[in-house]
């Protein structure tokens, strides 16, 4: 019998180790995946590729047994050698190498170009060899920076007093109910897959006061556009003892301030590969929705459809409106009307055909819905009926209210669009580790 | 139009802020919900239940405007007053309240005594009325501690150089397969719910290296057990380039370390309410399957059954043996037989009947899987053939193994399980918010 005693140094060095420099003309030890071999004739580069990034081997063939030619792309190995600068080399610094262990070996070469910096393969393709796309430096690096934001949003939170959650992703009746639940069999019940945590986490403001969840939800809908996912990352909180929307407006704010910041300082590596530009957030315009309408029809001369709705393209003029005029990457757009929310959307009590609720788009897109939400019981039933509505499968969430809840409000972040429209992509895809579409159930 | 510059601070004040001192005879403004009111006839005593905890305010009669009758328990109110010291109040503090101003009523009193220190009601009850049984101080403060450990596997991670994923819970096949997946309708295919990311995640340390995620699994299992649950959190990592299955053991020792002390720094208060011990992590004893078996057998007198399985009972024994004989409160059992382990598990080379895993028992329950992978494509594809299985479905899986992977393991660990054994609960239901089980689907 033995005693695990916790985490040991290893023989082998992270790349970051070495990169603190003090190690020239030393041995190291180093780990990783062969990304590239490079056959000069008396010396060969071998690139390895480590998670913390790559690393330039040398191979000097008269002074080494190293067999390059039987070295395989995409082999796991150990390198032994000694540490030299080297400012042609990725890093600054090279490893002269004097043995090489290989620890695998793969059966066949990689279907795509992963160690081009650019794999100029389709989307589709990269989606149907995602697990090897994402060898690629570039690609990789977009879901380091998807977590640096999750990460940001959750250490903001804690500092602000909110407790995680985790509620079930499995229930009797679905949030908001329609068409666009995922249905399925529990146990010979009917039951249906969350399309967000809404009524969790309203119920759970009576409990911690604030809360949040970062976790999956699941859409059934019937769209198969660049910026729809039936199943996607959401980062939800919901706060109580608010005195208007505007405190999740700017509880938002700081959470995108922090965050902006813990990229900048913990990921500036994946910011230069993918050549993210981070966006102001020092101060972001809210403007409201008819307002927003108008400025557009004004300036780019475009005519209204629909006065209760922002259609895709309004949402690209407004933002391209308000970075022109006020260099802003993100806008609010507040005040929407209360057709096109929630029932459990708050009116505004000076124009209840109007909700006390908001957006946030961010370079054209919406990345965020939130607003403040009825917390008066009979202020709720009311609406419910007033939409004809069936109370029946919401008897807890309505009961939570019945026995006292504290004015509150909340918004849900999209994960996968925030990260798409950082990195300046086209395809929602392109930011998500392994896309649910219409069409798209693999890998 | 307005700018929204992040958050400001509010004119109440937090009860942490009270407690910092330095408020003697000062005014201050605090919000909260109404948790008790005792009138004592001159004085009256409302308790305000606050996400920091408890605030004793006082009315005097006499001296203030306020009508106490009028106050109901669950209302969310802002009390005005001044700060005074005072030893028989919960903190040491109470306010002497000169206004109180009501923000919410409930219509009706709370059906459980949510206000008592212990509730006296049944699990089943509390279960009924999740959402308002929370609002006990010491049920919620169970779940602020379940925040604390996953918070600290995430923290550790980070350091230790895992990126975190989100791997797909819907898939048109599952990790493992078998009977215990719950299926679902897909836009007319079958698809299956997620009951490990085990797939995902170990075709993410091909890219990444070492990764981890925190998230649903789904187990249509039809055990009804105290400790069984088909839908809960799990903790899961995988990483590359281990030497053996002990680095995993390593690491998870290293995260059980780092989070005990997380807890006792951050978590302070919820260990107290709920008279947490926390467990000895400094040292964990691994022991071998078989000898474990043997050790129990020897010392308790006792029956083997399944040569090739622990029952819940020899985990139970096998814990108390280490406890009386060691002072552990976490076990190591190593080497599970190969039988009992999926197919992936890397079998010993010194004896293919058992394999290079674990399982980490902790106060006489398992509350962890792991072990090392398989990472050789032929090694794979020959055991997948040597058990009748078909590669059906397995292929993008099977795929990244053929193109290269490092020699990798991991681990999966049931958070609702391990908070469930730190705050020696004996019902999995008791430490998870809202539990899924065979006759479980609301709230």
């Amino acid at each position: 019998m033995e005693f695990v005693k916790g985490i040991t140094p290893k023989d082998t060095v992270e790349l970051s180790q070495l990169l603190e420099g003090g190690w020239e003309g030393r041995p190291a030890k180093v780990e990783g995946t062969i990304h590239t071999v490079r056959d000069m004739g008396d010396v060969a580069f071998v690139v390895l590729r480590r998670r913390d990034g790559l690393l330039q081997c040398v191979v000097e063939k008269n002074s080494s047994e190293i067999d390059v030619k039987s070295l395989r792309e995409e082999s796991a190995v150990v390198v032994e050698g000694q540490v030299r600068s080297e400012k042609r080399a990725p890093q600054g610094i090279e490893l002269l190498a004097e043995g090489i262990r290989v620890l695998s070996t793969p059966e066949e070469p990689v279907p795509l170009a992963v160690s081009k910096w650019k794999m100029n393969t389709s989307l589709e393709a990269r989606l149907d060899k995602r697990p090897v796309a994402l060898r690629n430096i570039r690609e990789r690096a977009k879901f380091k920076i998807q977590e640096g934001l999750v990460r940001g949003f959750r250490d903001f939170l804690y500092k602000q007093g909110f407790t995680e959650i985790h509620t079930p992703k499995i229930s009797a009746k679905g949030a908001e109910g329609g068409s666009n639940m995922f249905r399925m069999d529990y146990f010979h019940r009917p039951a249906v897959l969350a399309q967000s945590p809404q009524f969790y986490k309203q119920m759970m403001v009576g409990v911690f006061g604030r809360v949040f969840e970062t976790g999956p939800v699941f859409r059934a809908e019937k769209h198969n556009t660049k910026r729809h996912l039936n199943e996607y990352t959401s980062l939800d909180f919901e706060m109580g003892f608010i005195e208007g929307f505007e405190e999740i407006m700017a509880m938002e704010t700081g959470f995108l301030q922090y965050t902006m910041s813990l990229l900048r300082e913990k990921y500036e590596k994946e910011l230069k590969i993918t050549g993210a530009v981070l966006p102001v957030t020092d101060k972001i315009p809210a403007v409201r929705f008819d307002e927003a309408k108008e400025m557009v029809q004004k300036k780019y001369d475009r005519r209204m459809k629909n006065p209760f709705d922002l259609e895709p393209e309004e949402e690209v003029l407004i933002s391209r409106l308000f970075k022109e005029e006020y260099g802003a990457d993100f806008v609010f757009v507040t005040h929407y009307p209360s057709k096109k929310r929630p029932f459990y959307a708050m009116d505004d009590p000076a124009d209840p055909r109007y909700t006390l609720s908001f957006d946030l788009l961010f370079r054209g897109m919406e990345i965020t819905t939130g607003g403040q939400r009825i917390h008066d019981y009979r202020a709720l039933t009311d609406k419910i009926k007033a939409r004809g509505m069936s109370e029946e499968g919401m008897e807890q969430y309505l009961d939570t209210f019945k026995y006292g809840m504290p004015p509150h409000g909340g918004l849900g972040i999209g994960l996968e669009r925030l990260t798409m429209k950082l990195l300046d992509e086209d395809n929602v895809r392109e930011t998500t580790l392994f896309p649910r579409d219409l069409g798209r159930l693999e890998p």
